[in-house]
């Protein structure tokens, strides 16, 4: 496939790694492109780095690998998203990580929808830990990806993408539901970071 | 343990059968006690069932297993509560299980503590379908029990009846942490009844 990360914090340098590790084509995308080339060439000369522009150019999946209070400004830069899936991982955080800015009658998700107009949103990986992305990190068990959508392509897409990562992606309905996996992705921060357990815990639904 | 569980549906006929199997004191509260006193005797000689109010009385550890929607109106009936530990085991669902009621800003455990006053109020057994309640259900692994409370002395003794009854409890942290719980409740009941999996499913933290 190919992949535009936007941001090149921990989250988009552990999912471009990841995902050029696992075959596809990565392009990484920073408002600083120099930022973006940098991290390229430190993960491998197969995967290329700049503007967001350029790099929404070249994909036919943008994560938006930002902090949710980053994606409008990105996604501005971003240029013409019609066609295209984007992948929201974010958690729509308070800046001490004390709560959730936005929640029950929306989502990140949803306001992002709201923004890439003809593009399709796609919820995934908001409850894993950049501490987790690597594949040597969760050797010793499958680890959930939860993907919600109402695309069902742009849905299997990044399903298809999650488990070509080594994870094991999980339907979890239409985009609405990101007004619960948001509030998961939350409590698994709080699980890391306030409740002692550290940022390699992670959330998973268990079939009895 | 001295225990009231108020509510004999399928939530409280479940968690009063567990509890007395669990060798704790159970008597069962209902709005009509006839319907308390019958599921009382179907569960055992053991177990008592009533009233509200006379169900508090004898209890150190009131369990609210009602719709939520239903405790104000029971705990109206239920007399002083004062020093009692109260464990809210509701998802603040909509009438068509769609969503939440409320939520963001505040969760059915902190209405709840709001309404009893001096009682403590446990968030507790949320994320657990009334089906994974007898032991059997769940002998293949263990299932986890998130208890978030402000009180420690109350959230400690939530956390060893949960044990008592065969649970893994999990610290989920003060009880504010139920606005992210209850969207993992809602979270379950999706997987359970929207996404094709069965109520017969359960969210866990796993540490890797």
């Amino acid at each position: 496939m190919n992949i535009a990360v936007i941001g090149a914090g921990n989250m988009g340098a552990g999912l471009a790694r990841l995902f050029a590790s696992s075959g596809h084509q990565v392009v990484i995308g920073a408002r600083q492109p120099e930022k973006a080339a940098a991290l390229a060439a430190e993960i491998g000369s197969q995967v290329q780095g700049g503007g967001i522009a350029a790099a929404v150019k070249l994909a036919d999946i943008v994560v938006l690998a930002l902090p949710y209070g980053a994606a409008a400004e990105a996604l501005k830069e971003a240029g013409d998203l019609s066609g295209k899936v984007v992948v929201d991982i974010s958690n729509p955080l308070k800046p001490d990580f004390s709560g959730l800015v936005i929640g029950h009658t929306t989502s990140a998700a949803e306001e992002i929808q709201a923004l890439v107009g003809k593009a399709v949103v796609v919820k995934a990986f908001n409850t894993v830990f950049a501490q987790l992305l690597p594949r040597e990190a969760r050797a010793a068990r499958p680890l959930q990806v939860f993907v919600a959508a109402d695309d069902a392509a742009a849905k299997a897409k990044v399903t298809e993408l999650a488990a070509s990562a080594g994870f094991e992606p999980v339907d979890a309905g239409p985009l609405g539901n990101a007004r619960y996996l948001e509030p998961i992705g939350m409590m698994n921060i709080a699980f890391g970071y306030f409740l002692g357990r550290g940022p390699t815990v992670a959330p998973a639904w268990a079939s009895f």
